[in-house]
């Protein structure tokens, strides 16, 4: 019997899904639980609260706070950070990607990538050249790729997918989720490997 | 020299406030560092937000996830945990008291005594009795103490010290500061520490 999978629910947006998703894989490995990357998009979810952005951007004054936090706790993790110049940026397209090659061996790497692009390089994540470029490093075809995670069923994939989200009672990013039990949050990840490990001991 | 104090502001509404106000006093002294007791109210800052509610309330998802989230947190830091039958409680007169007499000796003993009893012992802290009980328990006058703390003087302190948290850039509860730096949430009090250590040595 092969061990139950961890799944890790994340936005590219998402600003402390950033150190979350660089490390999961790792932790997962560590002990003993594979990674089922679940892109979703906050978008919707933010929607249904009455907010058109990002919570950071409408309330200034936490946003102050989450940059700075957010500074703080990659230098503590030694992960990489540049301050983005633009604030969400669009990860839509690499979340249908994600969402599409869920499976292939090469997706964790391209969900490290993907973010780092976005917090420590500044890149324009919604650039379909930049995802093609993050693609080709992977040795992956770009374009073909690209257009397959464009199609409409891919589209819908993506939209199905952050609908059981919330029927799953996911509310915010990073979210990891142990058989029934949800972790919310960066600060969460030792807890939920540490739930893991209850479980499978 | 009197070492650097660290400032723990803090709303006795607030759910997380209360794993971080039962630790705060043992963590500072292990770090050598003594306690500012700050209350302060988030009602006056979740209205400027647009909210009239707890954002645990008015979001019932995330406040769902908050209880579960607040049980775990409690088990693992083996502190009691009850969920209150009524959410928020009003904490006017409590933080009335802490601001009031927040140089007194007693005043550590008195806000962990006033979490314990909304979060472990379900009491309704509102409640004048509650707070002379505690008071009285340790070994202080409680109705001379309730009449100051409601003094025109002990009221315009309170509004005084949340227009302080508003201009530092606080935001929610429980906040520390150490010095110029702030941290936010139950979840970065070892944080606090570590910079307050590194700040001294």
């Amino acid at each position: 019997m092969s061990p139950l999978p961890i799944e890790f629910w994340f936005e590219f947006a998402s600003t402390y899904s950033y150190p979350a998703a660089m490390r999961i894989q790792d932790l997962a490995a560590q002990a003993g639980a594979t990674v089922q990357w679940r892109a979703f998009l906050l978008g919707p979810i933010f929607s249904q609260q009455g907010w058109n952005d990002s919570p950071f951007n409408i309330y200034p004054t936490k946003g102050r706070y989450m940059w700075r936090d957010l500074e703080r706790v990659c230098a503590r993790l030694r992960i990489p950070f540049r301050k983005p110049t633009v604030f969400p940026r669009n990860g839509l397209i690499a979340a249908r990607i994600t969402c599409q090659f869920a499976e292939a061996d090469w997706i964790g790497a391209f969900v490290r990538a993907v973010y780092t692009a976005n917090f420590a390089e500044d890149q324009d994540i919604s650039d379909v050249a930049v995802l093609e470029s993050i693609l080709e490093r992977l040795g992956q075809r770009g374009p073909a790729i690209i257009e397959c995670a464009q199609s409409s069923e891919s589209k819908a994939r993506l939209r199905e997918q952050t609908e059981q989200a919330v029927r799953l009672g996911i509310f915010g990013a990073p979210s990891v989720r142990v058989g029934d039990e949800l972790f919310w949050g960066n600060d969460r990840l030792d807890d939920a490997l540490e739930w893991y490990k209850r479980g499978v001991v």
